[in-house]
């Protein structure tokens, strides 16, 4: 059986971009056709080149979306350019335009909320209108936080409460992870940068409502918190070198309120030296659910590996602004 | 918002029926409209007094389903009669035809192969024409050993091998359960009813058989065996007087075979006493993952569960029969 590939265009080159392309070159099903990266030392190179492999793949990374939508033929945008919907809107709006689906690791995207739902009404429309989806999913969020433990309650009668659990040892991730959590920073520091709204996880809120949303759940508030976990030794790793008291990393918390109780709790830790990292998820109903993945669903391949095993679930759901709940579950695909 | 009720019709008034119609009675979203059993001693009662509740529901149970689908307008069938599609093809077909979607137990519908898949043509051919949906789903098979582990391939870049194991200790199950496993049978009893084909968990070749599918193992062979597990000291349940030596339950294994390698293993122990109850699933692949279930994903109820929980996503599919994963995956329904 010989079938037609899905025809893929890379849209954003950092670290979970590169590692999206380089499997998608490994899949029998799909296709590079292009790639854009604004970036000037980026722009004009080898895919090949950019992605650190021995050959060339003769697909010149383009500087300009609009330009390549047009002499390209595609199926299909990997978009991994920026977690703010603010900032992707009008990358969303050339693609949809384009008349292709796209699969992006915005965080925002995931759920999008309140004024980002506003600045994404025209993408919505245009794509109903070119009959093409759009989708925002990854690890974190997009699966161990959100689709999991909803894929959870299916098997409940009845659901009180949720604890959903992330602990992430920073030390085992690349160094813009280590740095977005605040590892090396004064406590202080930390504190002024949280108060400026500079710290944090993007996406855990937009986990938080997606879940209430499905289950029913109209939480009357959203309580979120963000503090430093500081280094209780010195600690070495090969990005930063802490002393007792630096910040290691990130404690933030989502809490979903409903008439004065807190059905939704979700934690996510992410410090240098973490123990026991894992993926954890309770469910207090009937029946009671508990479950927990050892060492957690972590790393940038998992991440990867949300957004290619998706893409052909987005190519068959209905047009316009979709979520992961609107899809058959993913799976691996080969 | 006043949306319109889902109109359930439940076949079949066993354990799970029961269940299943019980809590359906609980969802804001669903009511029962009908209810049909052949069994003598329920057809023609009062639904609420086959469900052990206080009040009449004023819903007769029907010994005549054709009648009933002719007389009663309804949405969706709760169909929980037999496992065999053999023994339930005709009432499949019966539904279909008065246009209703379906939502089965049936373990064989899960995922119809080969004979199976013979006897459903007509069935299948017909839920197209009438643009009715036919689903078979549950708790085993549908969703802890097939279901779950294909959602969690969804964030591996790649997949090696899986392990899914299911450990259930039969002396918490309700007596037909225990009885289904063996329990109370001499060894040579046991062996000589699995020479017949008359023990063993049915479902679970066709959980692999679904998982192999999606992911794309074009399967040599698939090697079952079925084991009596005896009791190593007397043991006393609610049904059961056991001896030592007596037959405690059952352990039944899978394997999926691939180019002499077996990438799929499916273990399922079901005994009286059975220690450390669980689900578990091992994926080697990229990265690995490794989930459990302490105390497992257990019992009546979230199999009533999943197949209540299931049905507004059975009514948004599309026609003819469908597999779990043809659906967005379930989630808790209020």
């Amino acid at each position: 059986m010989t079938e037609k590939k899905i025809r893929i265009i890379h849209y954003g080159l950092g670290p979970i971009g590169i590692e999206t392309a380089k499997l998608v070159l490994r899949k029998t099903r799909m296709e590079i056709v292009g790639a854009v990266d604004i970036a000037p030392d980026k722009a004009g190179r080898d895919l090949g080149e950019i992605l650190g492999l021995p050959e060339r793949l003769n697909i010149p990374v383009s500087g300009d979306a609009k330009d390549l939508f047009r002499r390209v033929g595609a199926d299909v945008v990997i978009h991994t350019a920026s977690s703010r919907i603010r900032d992707i809107a009008p990358q969303l709006m050339e693609m949809v335009e384009a008349g292709l689906h796209v699969v992006s690791s915005s965080e925002e995207l995931l759920f999008p909320m309140s004024e980002n739902s506003k600045l994404l009404k025209d993408v919505h429309n245009l794509a109903v209108k070119r009959k093409v989806s759009v989708l925002g999913t990854g690890v974190n969020p997009g699966f161990v936080m959100d689709s999991l433990p909803l894929f959870l309650t299916g098997v409940c009668e009845e659901v009180e409460s949720l604890r959903i659990e992330r602990v992430v040892d920073a030390a085992s991730r690349r160094y813009p992870l280590q740095k977005k959590v605040g590892a090396g920073m004064t406590e202080e520091e930390f504190r002024d940068k949280t108060s400026r709204k500079l710290m944090g996880h993007v996406g855990l809120v937009e986990s938080l409502n997606l879940v209430a949303h499905h289950l029913g759940i109209p939480l009357d508030d959203v309580v979120e918190t963000i503090d430093p976990v500081l280094a209780e030794k010195p600690v070495i790793t090969a990005y930063f070198d802490l002393k007792k008291g630096d910040v290691a990393g990130i404690h933030h918390v989502a809490r979903g309120i409903y008439k004065g109780e807190m059905p939704l709790l979700l934690v996510l830790d992410m410090y240098i030296g973490a123990p026991d990292p894992h993926d954890s998820i309770v469910i207090r109903g009937t029946p009671n659910i508990q479950m927990r993945i050892d060492g957690g669903v972590a790393g940038d391949q998992a991440t990867a590996a949300v957004l290619v095993n998706t893409v052909p679930a987005v190519i068959a759901a209905k047009p316009g602004i979709v979520t992961v709940k609107d899809l058959p579950s993913p799976h691996f695909v080969r």
